[in-house]
């Protein structure tokens, strides 16, 4: 089983969730096409596809805080997949370790 | 903060990630929209839309894989959510419980 196994939306795109392989706190989610994929399995750091820049960004490449990739998993029907990393800083532009630090019901300022 | 901050797709979507409350497995990835949101906050289990059938799905109500929802968080640009769950059984069709149970490099059959 390989990348190319992955079933592409219509934008060519699917979600990659990043979830810190030792601690499997879920870090965020953004976007991966082909390409995108392709650079993250050969370089070992996450990679994705920005649909508002339109370009390819490297986590991390700007802030330091990169993202070294353990494994990729995708799911049973191959248009989600599942980036297992080890990261280095927190993964959001917010200062936060996680993109995902809001809760829909509480406080605002929900614990890890 | 609550649903209304939530920031939709031209579909009036936005993926949910579906995380083991108490293992930190990633189980699924599903979409919302506002009433599949509504129904899981409403519930406390998880709802969905699923593209392919155009329909709203309660995640058990078949199987009786029922997810029970402890939490719901969403992401910093608010177009993503994660929902914190207990389930009741397998997330997969296939029985596995998580249907991220494949790996892309590898032998086909990650570890969890």
């Amino acid at each position: 089983m390989g990348a190319e196994e992955i079933v592409w939306d219509d934008r060519g795109l699917a979600p990659a969730i990043v979830q810190d392989a030792d601690s499997g706190q879920v870090l965020m989610l953004a976007w991966v096409d082909a390409e995108a994929l392709r650079r993250t399995l050969e370089s070992r750091t996450t990679w994705f596809w920005s649909r508002s820049r339109e370009d390819y960004w490297n986590k991390g490449a700007t802030s330091g805080n990169t993202q070294d990739v353990v494994e990729v998993r995708y799911d049973c029907d191959a248009d989600a997949v599942l980036m297992l990393v080890r990261p280095h800083g927190p993964a959001c532009h917010t200062g936060e370790t996680s993109c995902f630090f809001r809760s829909i019901e509480g406080d605002g300022a929900a614990a890890s």
